[in-house]
């Protein structure tokens, strides 16, 4: 998952239909398999060999299956990526290891150093790594792409960062004149932009380091 | 142009071949068109259907040509971006408009905010935009050629922002103990995350903000 997904989203995609429980659980596999099938092929193919058809075939589902429920491959793919995103921090919760969302224990520096610690583990997760560079390489040359997978993936994590800085600027941990919402970007960019682009080395000591400059500058105080 | 291979490269592919000056003339138009032809065809078919075949019938040059001067598709391409970022950077300088490189005052703020507008113009550049979006969007995908991209044309050009700190940490604008390879993606990355991912408004008010924030944190100082 790129960097700037993390935190883990806490909004599910509440789509399963209300219908028997059998009838429930087979679209459950269904749906299990197209999201599966559709990130398979996104890392094999590439985003614009990957069709609808293709994907159907995969999961070994009917097309009008996968149109039932999802208008356009964009959507299959963007909503498989918000379920693998949602499995991954239920499995994290559940090992106990890292927290949804961004914690607030009164300490912004200690909160934001503890979630991009978490967001490293996670660019290193192999699951996540190929369909997440896949997506993002053609929401680089398309723009309409690009745009769906900001409002979707992207600002509703990128919102919980400004969540936690509005209550910092409440606590007075944070300028009261500082948009949260560029603020964000010192810490979060820069990890994302090392791990799009191959341009330097990812590790804890690097995500305490930019959330030290980001608090207090590079300027003597 | 890529926002982080701003400002523009003091270097020169210095590859001209040394003879007469009628074949050095010949040569360098087909360097030229050589160039030019890479550069659309990323565009249009992609980096992964340009060939060196396809390059030399659009240049109107024998493939032998273009294996005499550059290895590899790779290499064609890459040159042929720093070429377009030196023709760029001429212009500019021709009308008097930027600086080449990173200005130095002795005024860290203004010339960070000055390097930081002349690059918002230029990713509103649409020679730059296609090619440098295609190029990048490959080499999220592809490690080696994102490994290449950074080594020959990402990294020279954040050098010239890490010897830049490098004399605000002389001249006491930086604090010591800062170190200036990480505390330039505090700017540089926001506005390159922006671009790249559409995820936001890129304005010279948004990398003044960010200049300010870089500077002196989002703490109460």
């Amino acid at each position: 998952m790129s960097p700037n997904q993390t935190p883990r989203p806490v909004q599910r995609p509440a789509q399963t239909p209300r219908t028997a429980p059998d009838s429930a659980r087979r679209s459950q596999r269904s749906r299990r398999a197209i999201y599966d099938a559709a990130l398979a092929l996104v890392v094999e193919v590439g985003y614009p060999r990957t069709t609808i058809e293709g994907i159907a075939a995969r999961a070994g589902v009917g097309k009008q299956t996968i149109y039932r429920w999802w208008p356009s491959k964009a959507d299959v793919l963007l909503e498989a990526f918000l379920d693998l995103a949602e499995q991954a921090a239920q499995a994290a919760a559940s090992d106990g290891q890292q927290p949804q969302g961004i914690p607030d224990t009164g300490d912004l520096a200690a909160d934001l150093r503890l979630v991009l610690r978490a967001t490293v583990d996670e660019l290193r997760d192999p699951a996540f790594e190929a369909p997440s560079r896949a997506l993002a390489a053609e929401g680089v040359v398309n723009e309409e792409l690009g745009r769906r997978f900001v409002a979707q993936l992207l600002e509703p994590q990128l919102q919980l960062y400004v969540e936690r800085l509005r209550s910092a600027q409440e606590a007075g941990e944070v300028r009261p004149d500082v948009d949260p919402r560029i603020a964000l970007e010192l810490f979060v960019a820069p990890l994302a932009q090392r791990w799009l682009q191959y341009s330097g080395p990812i590790s804890y000591e690097y995500t305490d380091t930019l959330v030290d400059y980001a608090l207090h500058g590079i300027a003597p105080r």
